[in-house]
């Protein structure tokens, strides 16, 4: 592995990182709270790391798969790990522990909290606590990649390692370009649900927190009662722009290029809306008989349905009371998730599609076992190589899903809760039912839990490869043995 | 699709339960039941609706996947209708849904009971249900293929559509052959069994029905208790053969060429032993603190575990009652499952070898792209189709199981319920926790979800394939045009 590239590419983000935080020391500022000066002096010692690691340009600017792995792991332990010390140093969450369960939960757009009471934590810390959603969301490296030129030609290793899905669409030849175009569409939407919060009412920074939680995806909110507490018209905003970011960002990129026919014909998208219909009109169903209000029934569903199918994880009522077949309802679309290629988490409704596919074609095959058959996509024919990694991931998070189960088994919780805490985790969403259902959070796990599941969300976020890539032995034992051949080679000069 | 041969196969199959219901019957004669006139009925209207259905030989006798999967379906469906009418004519189960569901629990091996009281039936019925399980676990098609010489020699695919795992080890050429070794072995370890039972001072026909609830790996008991009230002997006894019952039967084919070094060296059957010692460690550390006694806390872990893992689903305790930790364990042993080629139920440690190899390999591949690997098994090379259709498996396997959970979910009861009731069934176990729990029955269960459940107690002991085709509209479609064909050219003559 070529470890050059790995620590330069990390100082850029550690630069960047610290440019970062000035932002809510900005809010600091103006607010007058004392927690400026943690965030300017770790926005200062970000940037000076930053720079020390990327003062020396490597000759080799190659990333290959495993570079652009090891470099994605390693900038979100890193912007986690830096990004937790304003709310531990400020006071404002005092157990590090805590503190960088909060912040990993902020970055990978989880939204599982160990606060017992939001509203207690400092304005900036709550901004850069929703901010971290909205950073997370698109991905610090995606950013890095649409700002800061790489030459070589193989940056595309590292935009596929942060962004969602099976496989990463390029809008235009260049990573460059195609990085921008994300961040365009992502900020844009940004701002178009923004001012739809502004003018119901809610004050400009409330409405900006909201907003960076729904475009990430992420589900951190500033009020202990989630969304619970607005009027139905901010519910219905945060409701459609939570399902709107859970749409494949190719989708919008055809709109851009006034493509809609080619937008509206994409399977996944397709897919997807028809998912969320049938699951609001499941639950619909469901509840109609236990409460009033044909509207409320109705945007109570809508809404649980958008934030739990994109892993948002805002919540406008406690759905851990809702009868069984619901909850169900709710669990099966936090498994499946979002599309690929957007903020969202979980599997993924592409995946979902093609493994959906790889069964009717085995199907297929014991009906007419000498055909030859190949998986169609979106009108093109899917590489058997293409249908098989879809697969192996699926028994990736398993087995991953498995081991974490274990782990935290170990503490000795219901299994209910056990479950929903890895399974909401893994897939980003945020709460989970039972001891952390929406109306309650994640301090009751022990430690030993509690990093398990920070684990999980980095590896849920990132997709597992990266992560699981980076503790992955053979890496390490190569990457030695190739240190000390060139060592060897260097003392024979 | 070849009708005929599918009606003809089904005839033999009603006439040789027609000749098994005969069993029972002496029974009842033995004990002066009243159920003697019902088992003989029901033996003489079988064989004789058999007998209709095979009088006439198909002129073409070959086997297609397709008839081998819908042959081993229907027979399985026909066996369970024509198996529970003893249990409802009698009156010993009042309902019909009841009578279904104790049938197809015995013949899949689930061993899931709707009774309240077991010791309530007459000695007839119990030993029918028990018989069931002895019948099941080997497969009626098996013995079928190894009685009765089908010509044409394609009736492997009748074996593999009924025999666990992911591929099929023909011992010798013959099918007929190979399946009579297999009969042979089962009737050998059955035998080993019943004589260790009957040294522990267990009354002969007590003893002949608990060793069918092992043998067939089902868990149907004769006490309410189920293995609770035996003595320490016995349980070690039963729990020694559920785990025998588990391993690949390769295994002792090996053994009995006398090729012990080529049996050991079985990578799942290591896996397997290796499996199951340390899901025993890791109970036997969680219960240490709560119960008294040594070899009391190794008898009850090890138990478990060879009955969950096996599928069995005996119990010497009220495992739902020990803490998360163990539960996780338990739930965890009963998706991975036995070996394939065994009578036990689950996904098999063969397919969750395969693919943890798969997921390596895709490991080795980030590592290096351009190097071309393939999957290693017992020292062979296993192809990528076959590597693809064990992870196929295991996404029909999932969505099968989000389909009946959401199903089972509709009644209303509490998560843990309907997620290890659906787990327990398509796995063939038996109890699951909560309300379904081992000291607990299915008779809670709504109409629908048992319905349900029977489907998925099929589907599990098939391998879902065989159901899920016979329920796939494209095949239906095909033979109905193949028929129009057909009568078309008829008509032209």
């Amino acid at each position: 592995m070529n470890i050059a590239i790995v620590l330069y590419t990390l100082g850029s983000v550690l630069e960047i990182t610290g440019g970062l935080l000035l932002l809510p020391a900005l809010i600091a500022l103006i607010y007058g709270e004392s927690t400026l000066l943690v965030f300017v002096l770790t926005a200062a010692g970000s940037f000076a790391a930053g720079w020390l690691l990327h003062r020396r340009r490597p000759n080799n600017m190659t990333f290959y798969v495993k570079e652009g792995f090891v470099t994605t792991a390693l900038s979100w332990l890193m912007i986690s790990l830096v990004g937790c010390l304003p709310f531990y140093f400020s006071g404002a969450i005092p157990s590090f522990t805590n503190a960088l369960f909060e912040t990993i939960s902020g970055f990978t757009t989880t939204g599982a909290s160990i606060l017992n009471e939001v509203e207690a934590l400092p304005v900036s810390c709550l901004f850069w606590r929703s901010f971290s959603h909205w950073i997370g969301g698109m991905g610090v490296l995606v950013f890095l990649l649409a700002i800061i030129p790489i030459s070589g030609g193989s940056q595309m290793n590292l935009m596929k390692a942060e962004s969602p899905g099976p496989s990463v669409g390029k809008f235009v030849p260049k990573v460059m370009a195609t990085a921008r175009i994300l961040y365009l569409i992502y900020f844009g939407m940004t701002l178009t649900e923004l001012c739809f919060l502004i003018l119901g009412g809610m004050p400009f920074l409330e409405a900006l927190m909201i907003t960076f939680g729904t475009a990430g995806t992420g589900g951190f909110g500033v009020r202990s009662s989630s969304i619970g507490g607005y009027s139905p018209y901010i519910q219905w905003v945060v409701a459609v722009f939570m399902l709107l970011f859970g749409v494949n960002f190719n989708f919008y990129y055809f709109i851009l290029l006034k493509r809609a026919r080619a937008a509206f014909k994409m399977e996944e998208v397709r897919a997807y809306l028809v998912m969320v219909a049938a699951a609001c009109l499941m639950i619909f169903l469901n509840l109609h008989h236990q409460m009033q209000g044909m509207e409320g029934i109705l945007r109570h569903s809508f809404f649980q349905v958008a934030s739990l199918v994109t892993s948002t994880g805002y919540a406008t009522v406690d759905f851990d009371q809702w009868p069984g077949f619901s909850k169900m309802v709710l669990i099966l679309l936090m498994f499946v998730g979002a599309c690929a290629g957007s903020t969202g988490g979980g599997l993924k409704v592409q995946r979902i599609l093609l493994l959906f596919k790889s069964y009717l074609r085995q199907m297929q095959m014991f009906l007419h076992p000498r055909a030859v058959r190949r998986i169609k996509y979106d009108g093109k024919s899917v590489s058997d190589e293409m249908a098989a990694s879809v697969q192996t991931y699926l028994t990736a998070f398993l087995l991953f899903f498995g081991v974490s189960l274990v782990l935290v088994s170990l503490e000795g919780k219901d299994p209910v809760t056990n479950f929903t805490a890895v399974l909401t985790t893994i897939n980003n969403m945020g709460p989970g039912l039972n001891l952390v259902g929406p109306a309650k959070n994640f301090d009751c796990m022990s430690t030993l839990s509690k990093y398990v599941l920070m684990f999980d969300m980095l590896a849920g976020r990132l997709e597992l490869y990266p992560l699981l890539l980076l503790f992955h032995p053979a890496l390490w034992k190569e990457t030695a043995q190739k240190q000390a051949r060139l060592r060897r080679k260097n003392n024979d000069r």
